[in-house]
């Protein structure tokens, strides 16, 4: 018998306990202000109780082709209403949502469609192609509905498949949606792209999602009415959140079906955008537009970052462009970000170069995230806080992941030893702020001595004609690897490979210095993200002798 | 077995699960802002640091005393920096806070300590008599510490009491505090003053007061290092929750022992106050202080209030010395505010009058609140939307309480249907908004008919010369009872009556006009709500021929 009096009696019932889900977000915003405007595409505007009832509908329409608790409804789309609707219409028939990488190949999505049990697909008509291609190679067969977004200008593709909108209409605006039985259960599954092995189904809940979502605004300070320019992709992590953030706050969303300079501005300037996300690669875009396509910004504008610590020049143009950006950082194991860079007042007053070193920390934990730490992997035991020590970066709390879809091996040893293993390796400052370091597999080990990769980076970074770089291991027949350098210079800028050895030279230990400068496109994915294993692949060729880049 | 894939192999386990608790917010403010101000007190002026380390201690020296799970802690203190550290040092070794108000009497208070199984009792100065009257009254006989506050000027009665600091100063600033084992685990018990039977134990979990802390800060949109001053009573449903909204938002406590107008405007010019709440009873004194006790303000500042509906000629005082007043409504029962009138826009472009009587509606559910609605208590069918029909105000969620602390037939009845019956009697408007016409025991009943008492009152405040004003039910040999108003003039100003009565000849269907006004103080509590037990009490006398008071 419990002895704890405070136990009896005092029981959950309907009452007092509810299962915690975003979905009551959208509920409480079209309740309350049902005429404010929920999102902006092009020339439309749908109001918060449209964008209510049309989430209903979709709900009804999956409903009446038989999906339930538990069934998987993939999305195939671009930044558009119809995948905003998808975030909401999807859970509210007990449905999890599968968000697809636009930029995948088909067999990769065939094999995403098959492990997640794919039932119906809706796909944007400029992804038509591709999904035909993977659905010839998938196991599955699900239904396939097809939104033909109005502000898409390119050819559309011979399909038999439904039309989003008609089968929207087929819903009843009044569906009895269905709160989840638990807030465990699963809201979303998003494929995360390894480097090897097959991709990982990372599933999340209704719980850490509700969390999460208020974790944006909370550890952001989002206020009541936000504008929200969607130039993150909302395949990556269900837009962080994002789409469940701004209900709770009664903001707009802003759609955007391309990132490109002109229309960021033009958003920014006349939708009155208040917060937008992206890599440092969408701030370049934007600084770096014409000057007849930048807008001048009435408030200063929020602009999240994430994916690689944004440079110095970055920063100090996006400040003169009137922007405050905040660094965050998290993996589609941690709903998105979960860790911020929260920013000190006094540290405004110092240098910009000391400001550019502290914003470039990864940061603290978020409010909703009840652990953070740099450990060792093997021991468990975190690291000093001398802001050099590596190990490797843990989580623990309410906006980790359920788990693996069908793969308890990898949940396993995600969670061994009672926290998350991120996989990248990081530094703990004495304040608490952690710094990324590497990813496991990025760490480049030359005579036995590990070199971080981002360090070498971040000594190329600094000179002023270096625009990208990425620093990846090379094999090396006396050292076992060396680290191999593939540089974008700026427009307008030279600097030979002779010049960055002599540049790194100074700043960095010898072994450290790149054995290898490579000047090329450096491939990224459709997030910013900087492809590793395709360069990791290039350096491989270079050292076998059979590059046929232009390197120096 | 569970036909849903998306339960299988994907558990809670330490790394992805974590119970919800408050504790966490002060432990990520200490550990990422340990040098921010947390809590000013006069010239005393705490870090987030300090005041981490001085919960933790507080929570070893209970802990030594042998508090664990379960075990209650009783607090009478003013707005004061112990009465912080309670909030979390009490909860942090697993006890329960128990608040008593201050300006109870001696037997009721020795009642909670009873009820509670009171184990220790920690008190301030100035009310060390009071609570000694209560421990010769009551069964247990709990430790007593005594908090001497410097900002008491009073005198000190005679106590063999332990000092506070001296026993904070017992234990261990690095003690390993608990966790919640579970997130439906108590955190606090408050007594309800109820008007007939014994004070009812409402009992708070970890879990809504995580919950409701946040839906302070997101309701409202409290930013990072907001200025909170303490103007409402801590021990009101533990200070409506923002004793924790603050270390999630990394905010400042602007400690004050009394409610008078020279601090608070001196609090709200020189610590850069950012919000407040109170009744209106606050915002009456703050706008007729003297002039020379008023300030200036350099930003508009938030006063959230609630009890009772802000009248017209106060908001419009309010907004001209510089406030942003914001009506709030809930009960103990659901942790303080859970309802909140969600301003529009567009309101603010109304005329005066109408903006006032918008503002005087209680509103709509907070974030963390899934369900409000008004019902037939019998039926449990919301009353339509036409804003007359009374109903039962109901609520369903996650901040609704965990029950009535043994009190089994209570919790039941309050949880009749799945939904908490508040015994508030109102209506809802089209747009959903709520608007309080009574409590269940404060409708009149004159000839059959229900007569709401806030309509009367409503109409009266209406007249220039009344300043506050109370109705409640005298028996009346006719029509069973009729409308009592006990009325406040302005200082300065004058009415008879006679002329009040025509007054609400205009106003008020004839039923509705009081049959007695009354010209006297008005007993109210420590919160500033008004006493209606003690008027009813007082009409009854007046009926019955034996009244005292200035009547006409």
């Amino acid at each position: 018998m419990d002895n704890n009096p405070y136990n009896t009696d005092l029981d959950r019932n309907p009452a007092n306990h509810q299962p915690l889900t975003p979905l009551t977000f959208l509920e409480r915003a079209a309740s309350v202000f049902p005429d404010h405007t929920a999102m902006v595409h092009g020339p439309l505007r749908r109001s918060y109780a449209e964008f209510y009832a049309r989430s209903r509908q979709l709900a009804s329409a999956l409903a009446q082709q038989g999906i339930g608790r538990g069934d998987t409804v993939s999305a195939l789309l671009a930044n558009t209403p119809a995948m905003l609707e998808c975030h909401y219409g999807v859970p509210m028939c007990g449905g999890v949502l599968h968000s697809v990488n636009t930029r995948l190949d088909a067999a990769v999505i065939a094999f995403q469609l098959d492990h997640a049990r794919s039932k119906i697909v809706i796909v944007d008509s400029e992804f038509m192609p591709l999904m035909q291609e993977a659905l010839a190679l998938a196991q599955v067969s699900p239904l396939v509905i097809q939104y033909d977004d109005a502000e898409y200008q390119g050819a559309r593709a011979a399909s038999d498949a439904q039309d989003y909108d008609a089968f929207v209409a087929t819903g009843d605006a009044d569906f009895g949606w269905l709160m989840p039985e638990d807030e465990w259960d699963a809201i979303s599954i998003n494929y995360t792209s390894g480097t090897t092995g097959d991709p990982k189904g990372v599933v999340s809940h209704h719980r850490g999602a509700y969390l999460l979502a208020q974790g944006n605004a909370l550890t952001t300070s989002m206020a009541k009415h936000a504008v929200y320019l969607w130039t993150l992709p909302m395949f990556h992590c269900n837009g962080w959140c994002f789409p469940w953030t701004l209900s709770a706050i009664i903001g707009t969303h802003v759609c955007l079906r391309q990132v490109r300079a002109a229309p960021i501005w033009d958003a920014l300037a006349d939708e009155g955008v208040t917060h937008l996300c992206g890599a440092p690669i969408v701030m370049s875009l934007m600084i770096s537009a014409p000057a007849d396509e930048k807008r001048t910004l009435e408030r200063t504008v929020q602009f999240f970052t994430a994916a690689a610590p944004p440079p110095e020049k970055l920063l100090a143009d996006m400040r003169t462009a009137g922007f405050d950006v905040t660094h965050l950082y998290g993996l589609t194991e941690t709903y998105g970000p979960s860790v911020v860079n929260d920013w000190h007042q006094g540290w405004s007053d110092l240098p910009a170069a000391e400001q550019a070193a502290l914003k470039s920390r990864q940061g603290v934990r978020y409010l909703p995230l009840e652990g953070l730490d740099v450990m060792d992997p093997e021991t468990m035991q975190p690291v000093p806080r001398d802001g050099k020590t590596m190990g490797e970066v843990m989580f623990r709390g309410n906006v980790v992941m359920k788990g693996y879809f069908r793969n308890p091996k990898a949940t396993e040893e995600a969670f061994a030893g009672g926290w998350f293993h991120s996989g990248d390796l990081g530094v703990r400052y004495p304040d608490g702020y952690i710094q990324l370091k590497d990813r496991s597999k990025d760490v480049i080990i030359s005579g036995g001595e590990n070199i971080s990769s981002i360090e070498v980076e971040e000594a190329l970074y600094r000179h002023p004609a270096v625009g990208i770089v990425a620093v990846v291991a090379m094999p090396h027949e006396k050292w076992g690897e060396t680290p191999c350098a593939f540089v974008e210079l700026v427009a307008g800028q030279d600097v030979d490979a002779d010049a960055l050895r002599a540049w790194c030279k100074e700043r960095l230990a010898p072994y450290k210095v790149p054995g290898k400068i490579v000047f090329a496109a450096i491939p990224r994915t459709s997030t910013g993200k900087i492809q590793k294993f395709v360069l990791r692949d290039q350096a491989r060729e270079i050292a076998a002798g059979v590059g046929a880049l232009t390197s120096a």
